[in-house]
């Protein structure tokens, strides 16, 4: 029998999905398909869980951040996915891989980083597996086939938070007419990945850019801790401003199709109005990209995108204005599903938003 | 500065919880240090956690089970926490590192395995995370230190049980006086292991041993899909039959030793009843080790062990018998805290339980 190669991760998810039972009873209430699963919680509340793995040089690098960086980001990843449905974390669960290559500083470093966000977001640890990866360096036996010298480190999270059942925002109920709204800018953790790649690449060259410029540390300490939006989610689903909600993770066009596909509209994405912030544009114009690109298909932003009604939008901007000091922008519009998910861009002309991969467009703003 | 190696999971478990908050409220009614958390959960009941990492090379190996028993394994060890505590297995989140190694059909049939075991026990798996491992092989990048050709496959799987608060069974509540039972018998998983262990090295040997006998293929199977002792946990929870209770997935000494701790109590073992199956004591005669050490320090039983007034024992053989059929040994008895884990040996002598590892000790049923 001949191996086929795996196409790739949403195939998996679906494919996996097709096998599985579905919930019995009343008890899930949203299972695979959205930030979290939502199940019962406890006085009335819903339980939101929802966990990610991060895998050493595909989610991230040590050459690129520090152990507590790593950390940090671990918890922070999953902080956002309960924070895009409008809950409060509550309980984590931590699962290592320590590699053999992991000192015991590193590992004290990476668990500062977890616990510090832990503290600061009031979540208790409460469980967890801390495992030693394989040790191919010093096996016994190396006459197995396909065995390297290296495995990496491994983080798995599970977070568990809660919500009151009249405050969930889901990815299911955007309505033609609503507002596509996004919190403060996206492209920068892309672009600061960008940089990191370049520096480590170039650092024998001698280049003769600045990478300590305060611009560009900005975009790459964006890459390496995300920003958190919890309390800007909070207003959203206290103040019931979002009928649909979700993290930017893959790039706003990615995640605005989640929404598309989940609620059954279109969208039309007003190119001129996506947030891009000085450091990005600066980054675009070292490596010859267009800005937008870094927006709209950059990933790891972990900004919130979300669709308000327009009569709420006046209220949304002061509330969170207020509360936070977050910036929102008024980004598109939800239409109905026939059209599709557009982007107007820079010359006025309605384009339909390729499926994955933001490389090829071209924009004025370069 | 120079890195220090990492001494052991168990130093690991305990210098991060030393870090953690603890959490506030009567929200978690345990944190680490038994086989699940437990939170408040619905109805009045409680909500059982608990999360495992499978490691390729650490936990299992594709030379030795098929994909689809590793899949049904990595749920198993899930399900055989929530046992150990009295609850029921509820819901499960899937993550998953596929190494560029595997194929789709490798794929398919572990999710086979896993979603086989859900579907038996009405699990309902609701979320998720499925990410492609390094792909080392194929990189372009070759200049980075520590880098080899191979990752592994990586299995996290947090699963959610539930409870009544008045069946839950802890490790704290043992008591001086209670006989400390054994479902089922201890020992043929780690036997079965060293026979794979013996196949794979002694392949090219044309070695004499008849694999393929029944009793061999029994302990073999046992150590690719460990037996689920969920009914029996259910009968021990309902009818308050236990005082305190654990999985056995590090050999019967080390885990009466984490009960011990946490009911602060001490233990005597009595060798001669702890239940050793014909198959571990022909694979023990065919590598010179007492049969016994397979059994107390050879691991991933999952028999359930648990502590019991001797005034309900009758009662407990009974229920279980009739409900199971899975017989139960009284193994020991529960003793005063300063007396510690001692072993009754085959000649009578009393001598105190090694912290790890059992290797050494001799018995007269070789």
């Amino acid at each position: 029998m001949s191996a086929t190669k795996i196409p790739g991760e949403f195939f998996l998810i679906n494919r996996l999905q097709a096998k599985l039972i579905q919930p019995k009873e009343k008890e899930s209430i949203i299972g695979i398909g959205d930030d979290c699963a939502v199940l019962q919680g406890t006085q009335g509340n819903y339980l939101l869980v929802t966990t990610d793995m991060l895998i050493e040089d595909v989610h991230f690098s040590r050459l690129y951040s520090s152990f507590q960086q790593i950390g940090q980001k671990a918890l922070i990843v999953n902080i956002s996915d309960i924070a895009a449905m409008g809950g409060k974390p509550k309980f984590a669960f931590i699962s290592l891989a320590l590699p053999p290559s992991l000192s015991l500083e590193d590992f004290d470093e990476l668990s500062q980083g977890i616990t510090e966000i832990a503290e600061k977001y009031s979540i208790s640890i409460v469980g967890g597996d801390t495992n030693a990866g394989p040790d191919y360096l010093n096996s016994s036996s190396k006459d197995e086939p396909l065995k390297g010298q290296y495995s990496g480190l491994v983080i798995n999270i599970t977070l568990l938070g809660e919500i009151q059942p009249k405050n969930i925002i889901t990815r299911r109920s955007a309505c033609q007419g609503d507002l596509i709204i996004l919190t403060g800018h996206v492209g920068d953790s892309a672009a600061g990945l960008d940089l990191l790649n370049f520096i480590k690449n170039s650092s024998a060259n001698k280049s003769t850019v600045d990478f300590k410029k305060n611009i560009y540390q900005q975009a790459i300490k964006r890459h390496q801790v995300p920003i958190i939006r919890l309390a800007e989610s909070q207003i959203i689903s206290q103040n019931h401003l979002a009928t649909a909600m979700i993290d930017v993770s893959d790039g706003v066009a990615g995640d605005l199709r989640h929404i598309c596909q989940q609620s059954e509209v279109g969208a039309v994405l007003w190119c001129e109005h996506i947030p891009i912030s000085k450091a990005v544009q600066d980054i675009a114009r070292l490596f010859h990209k267009p800005p937008l690109s870094y927006g709209l298909s950059g990933g790891e932003d972990y900004e919130l995108l979300f669709t308000c009604p327009p009569d709420r939008i006046d209220e949304a901007k002061s509330l969170i204005k207020q509360g936070t000091g977050t910036p929102m922008s008024i980004i598109g519009e939800i239409t109905q599903k026939e059209k599709g998910v557009r982007l107007i861009d820079f010359q006025g002309h309605s384009i339909l938003a390729p499926e994955s991969g933001f490389d090829h467009f071209q924009s004025d703003n370069a």
